[in-house]
């Protein structure tokens, strides 16, 4: 028997209509916010990948080669993309550029609980400036959205790459050897950074320092304590700390260890985290860049997030978070052969009016019939039998009372607005 | 500059508006049907493909090795998947199951017009009943979709391959030789279907008669005028006539030479096509079949199709139907710096009412922000300046007239409802 391929799923009618539903909840907030949305293609060619996150990108991707011996892997992310589509063909457009997309992105990594090799993100790009203004904007789209799904325990963690960056110059670290020790700062390896700090010839002050600001979280009273790291990130933070305020968004402290894997960050940089999740409670992630430069576009910042889709429903589900669907209003039961056609009329009439209608196609016996409607969640069953359609009219059964009564052909649509 | 891969297409806010709205159309029609939504990966083992398709498939697909050596194809469409999907963990749901889809498809083909090599299908599958009625409401849903769409011009064609077979089996070819000669006939190359008919003994008149069938298009009086037909299917098809009648289904014809290329449909099979559209003009394509045995299932009837959302979009084009996008609702300039903490919070209590609202986060001038405000299409423009703010108000311009006039902060929301 054919599976479907590891780490990859299929979702079933309950589950589908779930995450559509709140798809569009997210679809709707980004609206909310002015944001619009875009798609781009499921693969790209492997180069657009490797030049926004290095040559180790392939390790973890689906490329391959197309018959045309061209080198294409399946997206793992979509800010390269995006990116690539603003270069191609957005990049005369008014700015700033408020986008966002939704779907699916692979990676070929260990399957585990919130972590899939067919996964959904949902995210949104801020394209044609950098100011706090413009990173509060998509700061509180994220908050935003995580609420409007009602998740109730998030957190969103706010730093800037610039306060350990200029640290980390000043302790001698060479800028293209950066990225090597942020990516053990971010993951709190402070006895592998170490020996890296040391052998550039940081002495111990420097790097306990340097420490110390990783660890440190809290309200905007954390910039006034620190007067150790640089100035300009400190009054950026507390320019966009107000503004975030101002716009009523809730949950987000500062913590300057907030780092995120990769070199083309500017400035801001943010994650939110479910703790409900555990050790992979990730959520979403993003921060002021610049991009565009390197898929031969001139140099354009933006600011951008993305949130993983998965992660947050399981969350939701965490938090005993449940979905009803809506089944169908109305399923109709043909009693006798010989009503099939006038129950074909009947169906469709309800149909054309906007009623979501379902009827017996297997000429079931009645009771089989009602116990199929059951099954599909049918709020009422309209039972069509020859004595009531010779009055123009059917009986109607309440599917949850199980009252039944008669009802006129002409008063049956309305029954249901 | 890197470019979206050969066949690919990248979607722009206002065509991605415009795909969005049409989707969700579909996807009500489905639901009104009392079809459910279902999802599968958009890869799958390349043997799901081969099994339904035979191994020709595999010089149009894109099939490769995954990093564990697997073979995996992107899908080149969908039945097969959902099929899959239903042998691995639906078989035991009660039945019919009416499951519906929407997503990419990739097929590595030449590029024209209304034909990528990533493109998007809808599709419906009913599973588990063979009978007039089953394939009445594929066929209404079918209809009902493409009418849901607003597209004036078009026309389905539906068939019974029973015809056809019976006759290829009186004139004397073998079951395994059919399909080769059924797929001429689809294409109406007579005078490469002669010579194989000949080959297997068919006689003159034999073959006249086949390809006088595959000619017959009419209401249901063709089939009146066929006593040439085999009598089941025959009758079928006035049966299914009668339901789809009643089911106020329009546009549908009877057309014996309705074909289909592949081996596993077992009855009726239908076509639409857009006129508009020229040589590439078909926009679904569908019938009853069975096909979960090959997937190591128990033999399951049903009846499905695939509607080609791209074509199916280019046809309204061509037909002059227009999209208007909806743009946003307000547009928040604050008209010196001091006020900017201010519009911050108006635009998100704005927001919070569910008012689409941007704000100008450029700092820029008056002039150019209300220019801005045009190309984001906002209906309003609220002005925030610090002596309207001293009476707790702000300036509203409406967009397409120009007026202006105070409105106090306390009425502002209201006015969207």
């Amino acid at each position: 028997m054919i599976q479907c391929p590891r780490g990859t799923r299929d979702f079933l009618p309950n589950e589908m209509e779930r995450r559509r539903h709140y798809e569009n909840i997210l679809r709707r907030t980004a609206g909310i916010f002015g944001f619009r949305e875009i798609a781009t293609p499921i693969f790209e060619e492997t180069e657009l990948f490797t030049t926004r996150s290095g040559p180790n990108i392939l390790n973890e991707i689906y490329s391959f080669k197309d018959k045309g011996d061209r080198d294409i892997a399946l997206r793992p992310e979509l800010t390269a993309p995006v990116m690539r589509m603003f270069v191609n063909g957005m990049s005369n457009e008014p700015r700033p550029l408020k986008l966002f997309y939704f779907g699916q992105c692979f990676r070929y990594e260990r399957p585990q609980s919130g972590r899939y090799r067919e996964f959904f993100q949902f995210g949104a790009e801020l394209i044609g400036n950098a100011n706090a203004e413009t990173d509060a904007e998509a700061i509180a789209l994220a908050a935003s959205m995580i609420k409007s799904l009602g998740l109730l325990d998030y957190k969103i963690r706010m730093g800037h790459i610039g306060v350990l960056r200029g640290l980390l110059a000043t302790a001698g670290i060479p800028r293209d050897g950066m990225a090597e020790v942020l990516q053990k700062l971010d993951k709190k390896l402070y006895d592998e950074a170490r020996p890296m700090l040391e052998a550039a010839g940081a002495d111990s002050d420097a790097i306990d320092l340097i420490f110390k600001i990783t660890g440190t979280v809290g309200g905007k009273e954390v910039l006034d304590m620190l007067d150790l790291v640089p100035d300009e990130a400190a009054s950026y933070l507390r320019e966009l700390t107000e503004i975030l305020e101002a716009m009523n968004v809730r949950n987000v402290e500062i913590d300057l260890g907030v780092v995120r894997g990769l070199d083309y960050y500017t400035g801001m940089v943010f994650e939110a985290e479910a703790p409900s999740l555990g050790a992979e409670k990730q959520i979403c992630g993003g921060g002021s860049y610049s991009l565009s430069e390197l898929f031969g576009g001139e140099k354009v910042f933006s600011t951008g997030f993305a949130i993983g889709f998965d992660r947050i429903l399981l969350a939701m589900e965490k938090e005993g978070q449940t979905f009803e669907g809506r089944g169908v209003d109305a399923y109709v039961v043909p009693v006798s052969d010989d009503v099939r056609t006038d129950a074909a009329k009947i169906v469709s009439m309800l149909r054309s009016g906007g009623v979501s209608a379902d009827i017996d196609i297997m000429r079931r016996k009645m009771a089989k019939a009602l116990k199929h409607a059951s099954s599909v969640n049918a709020k009422y069953a309209i039972i069509v039998g020859k004595n009531e359609l010779a009055e123009d009219s059917v009986t109607v059964r309440d599917m949850t009372t199980g009252d039944q009564r008669t009802v006129r052909l002409n008063d049956l649509a309305s029954m249901f607005n």
